[in-house]
């Protein structure tokens, strides 16, 4: 009986410690938040050699079309698979968001530079023209930092538009491993996915829904 | 005249490197790839403290739509804001993806840890019933973490039901910072966010979009 009552004293303390730290948190997260209160279109990179950088834009594609946010997705490599994204954008949310296909696959596969070059500069034409679109409140630039890193576009021209040209309150996100340090450095927000563990070291293929 | 002829020769030998260049990647690339022949249910988890953790698991979640894979989320810490993702695939597709809320927001937001863990331990109930579910394929167990690191949720009891109950062919996405050890030794596949650079140091507020 006594024992039990300790044990219940016990975890009455113990809440209440915790309800007394989360209330410092809170007071501290209020006031920082409070000094936040400018707003205005972000340049954001996604890069590293871990998954998730165009799961997450597509995923933030999806929060905009979910605020009802027109958007906009270029996809610079489109590849055999990555088909999955575009299917399901451009038959349901062909009014939400424009959905640009530029290049015909991974440099490897197509193994025709002038083509991947062509491919790349079509890509970033169309890409300047959404951006300018100042209706477009978001668009993202998928794998468009593997067309950088081959210098099929110029990293110095992309960077002077986004700082220059692109209207104050677009955002755009750029995807794709290897960034180039130019970007990084004009960019408000850059997240690396590494990767820490992954299932193709131990011989499990790409699979629906998670690769594509 | 012999100038232009010159460059276009040194264009021509560049194209002509870069293209036998790529014919062995993409030669080393398909023999590795033919090694990964199994398939199966993965666990995934995306924690740093970088940002894409959620919006790539809702972006797998998209993806999973598209190919038709029934799929399920169970949101662990609600917030105020993150309102976007539930209200687009409650609305939208409430046949195709399973919505559960559990907990009412950030810890030090309701300041009382009894109820938080009362939420916590709500959400893994359901969370199990909906992994054991096969024909669900694919599950995001959204800041999921946040609950374990908080010990409102036991890691092992999560871990073993992982590792012996899911069923062979299903997916499951454990997002959130500071993922415990226990659960990246069992994961099949890790990725870590890492933060580079973030506006909010900079006074920019969270945005439409971006944050929610």
């Amino acid at each position: 009986m006594s024992e039990n009552r300790d044990r219940s004293e016990a975890e009455a303390q113990r809440n209440k410690i915790h309800n007394k730290k989360m209330q410092k948190i809170k007071f501290a997260r209020d006031k920082l938040m409070a000094t936040k209160t400018e707003e205005k279109g972000l340049i954001m990179v996604h890069t590293g050699s871990g998954k998730g950088k165009s799961s997450s834009g597509f995923g933030m594609i999806m929060r905009c079309i979910a605020h009802g946010m027109p958007c906009a997705v270029v996809q610079f490599i489109k590849g055999t698979w990555r088909t999955g994204e575009r299917d399901f954008l451009e038959k349901r949310f062909q009014k939400e968001c424009q959905f640009v296909v530029s290049g015909e696959g991974f440099t490897w596969e197509t193994q025709d530079r002038e083509r991947d070059i062509a491919a790349a500069q079509e890509g970033w034409k169309k890409a300047k023209e959404l951006i300018r679109n100042s209706e477009i409140k978001f668009i993202l630039l998928d794998e468009i930092n593997i067309a950088l890193r081959y210098d099929y576009l110029n990293v110095n021209e992309i960077v002077e538009f986004l700082l220059h040209e692109k209207p104050l309150m677009t955002h755009v996100v750029l995807t794709g491993r290897n960034a180039k340090d130019e970007l990084i450095e004009a960019a408000d927000l850059v997240t690396e996915m590494s990767l820490i563990k992954h299932p193709f070291r131990e011989g499990i293929k790409a699979q629906k829904g998670i690769e594509f």
